[in-house]
């Protein structure tokens, strides 16, 4: 096979088959395949795209490039949840525990960030001792006793998609439904667990900006799960603003553990909730999508969800005092106010996610290189949300960062985020549409 | 400026200034954007086109990419002629002795062929001694004095070009029209020459296919040539068979010296003095075009063309005696006739030129790698041209090589090459339309 040849095939419209995919994906994973060739590849899928078939196959091709987990010895249905990312997002830290108080088993590998903030992975380790490296026999055996256990993706989980991820982030070509697809569901299939929810967010801040492309994703998405043998639902979520009021990685945390206690934003706490009813019913634990989200609620007002992630801080060798002392987080050296100027006065009616997501990350709080540290502490606290009413001089959102540069920049830039109406705007539905479920 | 988000504008259907064509032109040349950007960015290039000013830029940066050579110590109005690239083509051969012999410099820098058949260098380098490295110095005097030299490119002409043409080559996207047009004319534009004629290639073994996207690529190249103060013409002409009956290297030289010896075949006579003639009448020698093509004719007829090859040889180190002694040339080791079957006996439609290339490439005539090299006396010798009757047992061509091996590779891709038709088939005009002269 010639790689000049499929690229040409591909630009011209044509349809790859199974050899030809495992060519490619092969080839470019195991280095015989330039990068300048794979990258002409992608630019041409994304203008001619990458059909049903093919995307299943690339899907299938980039799950079996590295380990593909097994946790058959784990009893009960082990159900994965994945974000396809948005700004705030911290519902794995609070549907993840819930689910497990219900009695699913859940077995989170999670990624670490590159991008706005840190990754779930990033934010847990903003806990004193917490660790996110642990091995196969110590995973299974986490899960077992307590029913939940999150950690790092290992390098050896479909290693294609992430070479492939890398060259596409640098050449123009993410934002191709087939790819973001087929890249997602690699990763889901090769993890181990029997059923997955997605959650994919749909706005200004995501992948997907309109209901109709993120419907379609998350309907190519479960095709995809099911046709493994994987029940796959999808539950498409608002991202016109940011989730909750927390951006950042510690500060994300206490809002979650604030979440469990029954005082999260109102937001975040549906979302949470609904996701891990989801979940509870795709592991089989409750008898229809309604009753699992009435476990899950029942789990959070009890207080078997913030005690579940007591026990997985601990048994992760984490620094459980955070649960009632958030000093123990540190806080960051430097803070400022956005205060509102006649400019803001009004009613919000949009708070880019987007935005706000890079003024966090101008904060500190994500990664713009791999080899970046993430600073725990910095990130924003949104006061005001959509639908809010501010006058002048009222304080909208809080800054931290540990730089007084970082700072100004984030100041500039969060304050750009908000646009605001004269008249009063609707405050929007979080869930937009569920799939599958 | 960054990179990923100069692909994604285009991606998009943007259209780059100049500053962003710079950026990427030196960025990649330099070594400071890596192949896989730049070969995401063509392949964006390709599905989005280049307009005409962005064409013209490219055109620019590419030129000023290395030396920009200087002839103007040389009198008279220097003219140059470039061949967008076909199969059997001997012109410059043919045509530059007549121009030089009507009193027309030819200052003429031609490129090692990478493809079907050598370039005109190698072509040259197939008479013993000749010297296609010539220095500047050199190069200069043997103009003035005999008023032709034909030189191998340096390095230095348009290093931009080169690079970007290599990456084009295996990644699919040498098939656009910008892009080609850029590429031919910034080297024509640093070659010092003061006027320049196009042999825009058509059929089926050009870039250009059909007639309309011939004359849009003549017509741009002429755009961007005239624009930058060198009055640029060119002639479409027909490839939908090879050029004269010889193809390969010391075949065509062959061909050349019978052509000026007024024993050529039709089509190369008729197209070589009319290529000749238009460069007359740029190079300001003639009052128009036809009195340009009547001085040319009249060259060939009194053999004062003959005389200027012969001159031209010697003076660059060549053994003249080939002129007169074709054995001089040495022989191929192997031979073998294409015999007529039944299912080729008719009247000859079409001669695959591309198919005829590819079959002289695997006789050895032309390089698959940069680093091959090219046998001299290889190639293949058409018996038969379209509108020729062929019968059962006719022989259509003689192939020959140095390895029997790839003879029958050869002569089995080279009988796939006829299509015959039962009914006559006229013989094609090999002129088919003449733009800006």
């Amino acid at each position: 096979m010639n790689m000049n040849e499929l690229i040409i095939k591909k630009r011209d419209g044509g349809r790859l088959n199974e050899k030809e995919i495992r060519y490619f994906v092969e080839g470019y994973t195991g280095g015989v395949i330039p990068d300048y060739q794979a990258s002409a590849l992608l630019m041409a899928v994304y203008f001619n795209g990458l059909d049903h078939d093919e995307t299943v196959i690339m899907t299938k091709v980039m799950r079996d490039s590295g380990d593909v987990v097994n946790l058959s010895e784990i009893p009960g249905i082990k159900v994965d949840k994945h974000s396809t990312g948005g700004v705030g997002d911290k519902t794995t830290l609070i549907a993840g525990p819930l689910t497990a108080a219900c009695g699913v088993p859940v077995a989170k590998m999670s990624g670490r960030g590159l991008g706005f903030t840190g990754g779930t992975v990033d934010k847990l380790e903003s806990i004193r001792g917490f660790r996110t490296a642990v091995d196969e026999d110590d995973f299974h055996s986490q899960i077992k006793e307590i029913g939940i256990a999150v950690t790092g993706q290992t390098a050896h989980v479909a290693p294609a998609d992430k070479k492939i991820y890398a060259l596409r982030d640098v050449t123009g070509t993410v934002d191709c439904l087939g790819l973001i697809a087929s890249s997602v569901m690699s990763k889901k299939l090769a993890s181990g667990s029997d059923a997955i929810l997605l959650d994919v967010k749909c706005g200004d801040g995501a992948f997907m900006e309109d209901i109709e492309s993120a419907e379609e994703l998350a309907k190519l998405m479960c095709e995809i799960g099911n046709a493994d043998g994987k029940p796959t639902a999808a539950v498409i979520t608002d991202m016109n603003q940011p989730l909750g009021n927390a951006v950042g990685n510690s500060l994300e945390v206490i809002e979650a553990v604030e979440t469990l206690k029954g005082r999260g934003p109102e937001d975040i706490t549906e979302l949470s909730v609904f996701l891990a009813g989801c979940m509870i019913f795709l592991g089989g634990k409750a008898r229809s999508r309604e009753d699992g989200v009435r476990m899950a609620r029942e789990a959070l007002n009890s207080g078997r969800g913030l005690s579940k992630l007591e026990e997985m801080i601990g048994r992760q060798g984490g620094d459980t005092g955070v649960i009632s002392d958030y000093s123990l987080f540190g806080e960051a050296l430097c803070r400022a106010d956005l205060v509102a100027d006649a400019s803001l006065a009004g009613y919000i009616y949009q708070i880019k996610a987007r935005t706000i997501g890079i003024a966090s990350q101008q904060l500190g709080a994500g990664r713009t290189r791999k080899e970046d540290s993430v600073d725990m502490n910095a990130g924003i606290y949104l006061h005001k949300k959509v639908g809010d009413e501010v006058r002048e001089g009222d304080v909208i959102a809080t800054l931290y960062s540990d730089d007084e540069e970082k700072l100004k920049a984030g100041l500039e830039k969060a304050s750009s985020a908000f646009v605001i109406s004269t008249e009063p705007a609707a405050r929007p539905e979080v869930i937009k549409k569920v799939i599958g479920i």
